[in-house]
């Protein structure tokens, strides 16, 4: 008994005490002060040495289309009840700000802004909630599937999750985000449809149950597929699925193009060689043998220890979920706002735990690169009025290890975010995903193997700049100093 | 750089294999035969005594709508390569089959059809990806989310997990199955739009930042908003979040409803104590203290043991992503299908895992209400032309362990699937999202306490009638036989 509605918008996809606020910020005249946001995670997921930014293309969409229809205004008087005066002044809110972003397929590390939003007040903090549910996700998506790639290397990898991701817009963007991350095609028509991802999927168990026997359902197949992968765990696999495959392969000879089996089940270290021995013994030495059971990198690197056979990789539950960590926990913090007197002040947030404090003010993003052997040294954050490219020698030290530091020279910082969104115009046409996918192999190509391991990576250096270190000290200091004042202790 | 149709459809949402075994069902003229699918799970999520099943009502609008469009025509011939023929055929594709289901909020377990579909081959093949990304997804978090309700009992628990979703639908339809299973509101405000949750929330660490301090903050919170509930964790909770919370409620007097404080970092255990002592010592012993900060049922469960003084609870990250299971495994197998003289012949998928072989056959599921107490003894899976009502006692035994075994008697045995789609048309009536809770809840009563452990539950009996076990082994038997037939061994 949900209710329909003409004209959803996706502006009530938010948190509602975003509403709420925004509230008070227009009730004060508050809402039109410039705001500085950032949106950065705190950890690296999975114990990687890197992540795969992707989402910018879904943010931007959001963005361009933000505003609250009328059935969403309705819905906040009459059933929220918030007051005539505030509905009239949302209904006139538009998206009209600035936006810097790391593109998709970017490499980011922990505690770097990915997405620097630059807005009125209010606006800025409407976008949080659907900012960080489309970044949290994909960027996460596209990092296990970076993971899957880095184990199978050059391998065939197919994204096969449709049926176990959390709901349909996770099977689809989280595909695409597989492919930015590395795979190779997907299972999820819809997905090919929209994103022009290769589609890719032969026949399922129900079909040799449909028909009286595997010998007739791969016939059936065949006779309207020229190619052909046939599965063959279905009753037996080496008793029955292989010298079935082997049998009707012969039988139609070049009428098909016999490319593969697939095993989904049983012992596929064991099976897979012993299917390898079969085919080579038929005359199929090419015939590839694809995988699919509950994989994800570890089981992966287990099987090819252990000698599989396997040529292609079908990948389900792991991947489009992220089973081992399904959420990236992205924030989004206020570093910066305008003033009554217009200037712009920093605004931090202190925590008990380090590491959840909050580093203010304006800042940028510089990937350090090495000239000499073009690989990334770390990355480097500055305050707004700071250019490292200015600097012969760059000290980095470590954010919370401050004792940990080192001098770089020689070297080009490129400021990672580009000006996507421009007083609310969209200045930003996204590439394919075939060239976020290659921007993506072409970012990994600049990091050094020892950050890309996928189990106890180096910590990649993401550094502060003195000046923004110093900034991030005085105004805990000048928080402290309130507490103190307030407790008169 | 993605592709945007006006007639975009979910008929695509599919795994390709469905289509390309839609083919040959087709191209064969097996498309109409009458096929008999079932939708179950073979392992309770979590570790948990019961799940509560979710995702009809979306179930029902995906197979009403279900049609290819022309884009998606265009797509499958023009990228996909299909010919002209079977593309003819796909464009007449409706639903026009029959759907037995169990209601949202029943209780299920493990090895029994959530869903039974009865339809033409074609039809039961194309809508599996879809039904198990929407019940798998949906039935976990409404199964996550009674776990939780278990633990708080009476309090009060929201859903604040959208920023942490896995993408857009998650958070939707996630927060609604969450309300099946048993909170009490959630922070999504499209989804309280749309299924009529209740929602929440107040304001964040932003605002208080926005402002020049927390005694401005929430002087301006309460301007605009009667019922306060104050975030008091933005710089120092007990120092001076607690305390101008309280001098703000003093100042404001009548003036505000002085709802509650909220914590949403550090030790909650400690400060919720410490805060409720000052909160009542300044004479609101009424307000409640509202946490949030990435709990799920086990740290719940320890706050309350270590005596955290908490009314209310904010649930994200391991609610919304189910994060310590991401995912049900829901399949759909065949079980059933029409051979070419019109009777309906059982089928079987073998597996060397013993729980991996499907149950052949049109069965019904029952439960089994002892009279007297009014509890379930357990589910009773029986082939369509048993009635267990007729039975005086019922021979019940456990599916795998087949010496464990029990008679019951004095019972009522009540089928769970109803009948929702006839011949393509829906026939059920969705309730309303609080119904669907009250139903969970009146269900859960049927229930022994030893199912409901959130820890080490006893396991529910789902058993198989001597006939149903009787047909599943004479199928094994066939299977096993034609395969020695043609390996001669």
């Amino acid at each position: 008994m949900q209710k329909t509605y003409s004209d959803d918008s996706l502006a009530l996809h938010t948190d509602l005490y975003q509403i709420n606020m925004s509230e008070s910020y227009w009730a004060d005249g508050m809402h039109e002060r410039k705001a500085v946001f950032e949106l950065f995670f705190r950890k690296l997921p999975f114990g990687n040495g890197y992540a795969i930014f992707a989402g910018l293309e879904r943010v931007l969409d959001y963005l361009r289309d933000f505003r609250f229809t009328e059935s969403d205004l309705a819905y906040l008087q009459e059933e929220v009840g918030y007051k005539e005066d505030y509905i009239e002044y949302l209904r006139t809110v538009r998206f009209t700000g600035n936006v810097y972003s790391v593109l998709e397929g970017e490499l980011v590390f922990q505690n770097e802004p990915l997405i620097r939003i630059e807005a009125p007040l209010v606006e800025a903090q409407l976008i949080e909630t659907a900012l960080l549910n489309i970044v949290n996700y994909q960027t996460l998506i596209a990092t296990k599937a970076s993971r899957i790639k880095q184990i199978v290397k050059e391998q065939r990898v197919m994204e096969f999750g449709t049926r176990r991701a959390q709901e349909m817009d996770a099977a689809v963007w989280g595909t695409r985000a597989a492919f930015i991350g590395g795979l190779e095609a997907t299972s999820n028509v819809r997905a090919g449809k929209r994103f022009g991802i290769p589609v890719a999927g032969t026949h399922a168990h129900s079909m040799v149950q449909a028909y009286k026997d595997e010998y007739e359902a791969f016939h059936s197949y065949a006779k309207r597929h020229k190619d052909c992968v046939f599965l063959v765990d279905t009753y037996d696999t080496l008793k029955s699925g292989v010298p079935t495959a082997i049998r009707v392969a012969k039988e139609l000879g070049d009428k098909i193009n016999f490319q593969g089996i697939r095993l989904d089940s049983g012992d596929i270290a064991f099976l897979s060689k012993e299917a390898r021995k079969m085919l080579d013994e038929a005359g199929f030495p090419d015939v590839q043998i694809v995988v699919s059971n509950d994989l994800d990198e570890y089981t992966i690197l287990n099987l090819k220890a252990q000698g599989a056979r396997v040529d292609s990789w079908g990948i389900g539950t792991k991947l489009i979920t992220a089973y081992d960590q399904p959420a990236l926990g992205a924030v989004y913090k206020i570093v910066a706002i305008e003033n009554e007197h217009g200037e712009m002040e920093d605004t931090i947030k202190i925590s008990g735990n380090a590491e959840k404090v909050t580093t203010p003010g304006q800042k940028n993003v510089y990937r350090i690169i090495d000239r000499e052997n073009g690989k990334s040294e770390g990355d480097y954050i500055a305050m707004q009025d700071e250019n490292p490219a200015d600097e012969d020698h760059l000290k980095m030290f470590h954010p919370v290890h401050t004792y940990v530091s080192k001098f770089v020279s020689n070297f080009d910082a490129v400021n990672i975010h580009h000006h996507v969104v421009e007083n609310g115009e969209i200045i930003y046409e996204n590439p394919s995903v075939q060239e976020m996918q290659e921007f993506a192999a072409k970012n990994l190509e600049l990091l050094w193997d020892e950050y890309k391991r996928s189990l106890n990576p180096e910590e990649y250096p993401v550094d502060l700049s003195q000046k923004c270190w110093d900034n991030k000290m005085r105004n805990i200091q000048e928080v402290k100093d309130a507490i103190q004042q307030l407790t008169g202790k």
